[in-house]
């Protein structure tokens, strides 16, 4: 089965994001919000987390009510640098944008900010947060848990979420650096993308029950409760008990810190919509507290100049940092459009005949 | 080659390790922090990073001038929550402690505390750090760079060091989690104890100068500037450019957040002394200003807990959280000694002798 990509202006996709949600019931301001930070997952090439899953929370978490398109945030703690937010159920781009928005602020007076947010939903990817964080010239972090999908090394039950981790960080002339990483060998959006394209995934990404690997990307993807995916360095002569306290790490940060249980033990809630919540963890730290922010820049420039000077291995033409290769797919897709799937974009025209809105994209 | 394991009393080696620092030119309280921290870190079965290298420190770093025992720290800039921290070419263990120290008093007011240290030297075990926040009932976090190793993604030059993370969580019955990860697949160390030990290590750590894998510890541990360790994730389908982010995060936070320049223009320093700089970075988030602490201890108990039970792979006896088996080995390690290879108690003694102190080992 042959994939067709068509171009699709980010502009037209933007619009037509905001008329969907507004739709579905996202209030316009929401609806805005969250138009944008899945077109610039688009943009930066995360295929994953963009227009993508605009179905999903639509058709799922916002129809059936799982997801509140309209939530009243808490906060239910606070000191001056940090904060926990009640997330009233809320779309997770929604939650998200507001808790790190508080984060910033916070970072602002004292240096340091970070927020702990619980009873959220899907929030997209971690960068949109994270990167929040650069035009206040601080470095962003944003953390997720979600339904338990990543086993526990010696089992294959899984423990906690593909749990991504997301930090920014300004550079000057060069792209800034954005690490955006699931803790898992691989997320999930990559194993759906091989299932719509007909292809098989590697060794090394996935268990079944018997914690035999599994190469069959379907079967990757079944919500059975036994077999998944593996923790980041996938053996343990490869270091799987790191990816594993990766991945534990960002559910204490996210569920067990912002006073809601951690994921392993809302899994059985996932029939009753379990599937869509999520926990939080937002932080920023502001750069010149540390040390004068243009300076730190031009630093970071050095870096990142002399890494992409080093010699190359054969068949390699350049040495990327994280969020490099996401700057350069930006420029291509802003000037030329987002490449959309050719089943991607069926099922966004199925959702606008769903929706009775004007389906404008192709 | 057969090692022999000799068990030695934890205290016995606490005093042999502050005569021999003493006796290396460090302060007697410089020399019982140093060596309470080497220790903790034998406890806890972290045999790289433990007295192994007490010899490196005094007869290299120390004797050669290239550390300085009695640093003076100063802090170049601060706001509330944050501050940096010049590191006097300090002995790492003292300006570590001091540093993280500091970030913990911030955290007691602001509810997170930061700080970022420049110009410091190997400071052994990032746990020794992160798990000071443990008895204030906060979570601790140190990384450290250190001279480059990790090679970036499409080369064989070393772009990074091992640049090691840790994040310590205080729990209630359970032991503490405690993640302690170099951000390479392996570390040196565990390399270096193959060599001794005469052993082959896996494919999958390391690439020579043409990327292809090294068996051979003898040849990993070569500092010629090309080839080095990979990684954690090892391979581009793996998720190779999540450990290399990982690894160029650590060194921002330590070393450009500091105002450091980047391991990697340093690395031309080594044969002055560079192989024992490193710039580290500190931080401590107050549990009680995001959430009741006590709730937040039985929370940790329950995630914990629902780990342990889950059905386990054949050969499998337990399943354990970061820190879990750590807890384990200091359990039995207080209890029986520390056992040490016959190759490395014959080096203490041969350090006993030329400090001219009384070796009283075994």
């Amino acid at each position: 089965m042959k994939t067709k990509m068509i171009r699709v202006d980010a502009k037209k996709l933007y619009d037509f994001a905001v008329a969907a949600l507004k739709k579905g019931g996202v209030p316009e301001e929401n609806a805005k919000i969250t138009a944008e930070k899945l077109i610039a997952t688009d943009l930066r090439g995360t295929d994953t987390h963009g227009v993508r899953n605009l179905g999903g929370y639509i058709r799922g978490g916002l129809r059936l009510g799982f997801i509140n398109a309209n939530p009243k945030l808490k906060i239910t703690s606070q000191a001056p640098s940090v904060a926990t937010f009640e997330g009233d159920r809320g779309l997770g781009f929604i939650v998200g944008h507001h808790a790190m928005t508080d984060a910033i602020r916070r970072a602002e007076t004292t240096g340091a900010g970070f927020v702990a947010v619980q009873n959220s939903s899907h929030f997209g990817a971690a960068a949109c947060y994270s990167m929040m964080a650069l035009e206040h010239e601080m470095i962003g972090i944003a953390v997720t848990n979600g339904p338990p999908r990543m086993v526990a090394p010696g089992s294959s039950t899984p423990a906690v979420g593909t749990n991504p981790l997301s930090v920014a960080v300004p550079a000057g002339k060069k792209p800034p650096f954005v690490l955006d990483m699931s803790t898992t060998v691989t997320a999930d959006g990559k194993i759906a993308i091989a299932k719509g394209e007909g292809k098989l995934i590697p060794e090394g990404l996935a268990i079944d029950k018997e914690g035999n690997p599994i190469t069959d990307p379907a079967k990757a993807l079944l919500m059975t409760g036994e077999g998944g995916a593996l923790p980041l360095g996938g053996t343990p002569e490869h270091g799987v008990y790191k990816g594993f306290g990766l991945g534990v790490l960002v559910d204490i940060l996210s569920s067990v810190l912002s006073g809601a249980p951690a994921g392993v033990l809302w899994a059985k809630t996932r029939e009753q919509g379990g599937w869509y919540h999520a926990d939080h963890f937002f932080g920023a730290l502001r750069i010149e507290s540390f040390f004068p922010v243009e300076k730190f820049k031009k630093s970071m420039d050095d870096m990142i100049g002399a890494f992409e000077a080093f010699s190359k291995l054969p068949g390699v033409e350049k040495i990327y940092v994280a969020g490099g290769r996401e700057a350069e797919t930006m420029r291509d897709r802003e000037a030329n459009g987002i490449p959309l799937r050719d089943f991607m974009l069926q099922d966004l025209k199925n959702l606008a005949a769903e929706l009775e809105i004007e389906f404008t994209l192709c």
